[in-house]
């Protein structure tokens, strides 16, 4: 929690989104945990805050007790800016859904959409993560991990098929369209400005057949190489390649 | 497990690692049970397999039941080039020590200085996760996700001091030398094909008389921006960004 991540409902006077001027936020729970065991803060101490869709700034404590954590929140700084991608990512399985959430969050991607994909097991789309209220707790962490305050905007697509003939076309218009698969016909991805559309296979990767309609669909494969990395990790190498 | 890795005890016939013809391999356990439910294979299939320390190449399968999987192995690929990088990175916590051994190795960094800061708690230390038959498990599962065979060197650097005054300038000598930490006064890493040594700190980074102790030993720090990522994302970040 590098940032305290602030909620409307956290404020207890009248709150003005769009004023820079201090603001009373009353904290509990896991938050006033945190302030106390990993701070270790104390009364008049500054903290970084920030507000969830909104900017950040200093929050400065002026009450602090077992039961609470009372601050005066400046709110002057935007927050860092976002990656240009939206991610088209193959359901991962729930074990690995969690932390690839907080990566994908903290990385600065606004816009993901979990999809099927023949390797992705049914049962993952059973997932108690995937409600909505899970997965908002996942993409709260990424937040105040990476400093920011901006929530990612998470699409299931559950029929690969209607996705990716239908849906695709409009999504990915006008943006750069790659599709990360192994294979040595593909090339390395390179840096680029340009706003793009990603697609990340499952453990095992796309099969033919969607690699296909992919490309179909006027994507191009780029390949990281020899080496076959977990979805965790191929996808900040990817974000780090590409931007 | 994209390549099933084989150590000179899995050979049943005289093994010379020189010769390139096929000789009989026999597996048990862990990775004969992959070969019947991941691969779901049987007699005749051809499997990525590799040699510990070794080349490459393939393992058909001419025996497979309950007890045993008996491959005729040939082995006539290099694995994948390593990165040009040693690795200093602060001893993370247990819970992340496992996925950043298996990711440090799948991305080919193969020698990695697991060293102390004063963010590390000294609990970690103790962690049963840093006995050498652990740390191979790790290894081991990092190099046959990445289809490699050359297991990383990985030392344990206890004392800081000692380590950066004594060690370190041996360690690095005649190489570029990089630290990480989240300073906007330091600039973006570049890629270079340069032999690096490269420093990571601990959640909460390295703390300010570290640093100078790392730029006191001439290094350079390089910073990933506002955001501030987790170990296991930083780590996949850096060495793309770098490599």
């Amino acid at each position: 929690m590098n940032l305290i991540l602030l909620f409307c409902e956290d404020f207890i006077d009248t709150f003005d989104a769009d004023s820079t001027s201090p603001h009373q936020a009353r904290l509990s729970g896991r938050r006033l945990q945190h302030i106390q065991k990993v701070h270790a803060a104390s009364v008049g101490d500054s903290l970084t805050v920030g507000l969830i869709n909104g900017n950040t700034g200093k929050g400065i404590i002026i009450s602090l007790d077992g039961e609470a954590c009372v601050f005066n929140v400046t709110l002057d700084t935007a927050p860092p800016p976002a990656l240009p991608v939206t991610l088209l990512l193959a359901l991962p399985r729930p074990k690995m859904l969690r932390r690839v959430l907080q990566t994908i969050t903290s990385m600065g991607v606004k816009k993901v959409i979990l999809m099927n994909s023949y390797r992705v097991e049914k049962s993952f789309w059973q997932s108690p993560l995937l409600k909505p209220e899970a997965i908002l707790e996942q993409l709260v962490l990424g937040l105040e991990q990476a400093k920011d305050t901006i929530l990612p905007e998470i699409i299931l697509a559950k029929r690969f098929k209607p996705f990716i003939e239908d849906d695709l076309p409009i999504l990915a218009a006008n943006t750069k369209k790659l599709v990360a698969h192994p294979s040595c016909a593909f090339q390395a991805p390179t840096i680029s400005t340009d706003f793009t559309t990603l697609g990340v296979g499952p453990e095992g990767g796309f099969v033919n057949y969607e690699i296909d309609k992919f490309l179909e669909a006027g994507f191009n494969g780029i390949s990281l190489g020899p080496r076959i990395l977990r979805v965790e990790s191929a996808i900040p190498v990817l974000l780090a390649s590409l931007f």
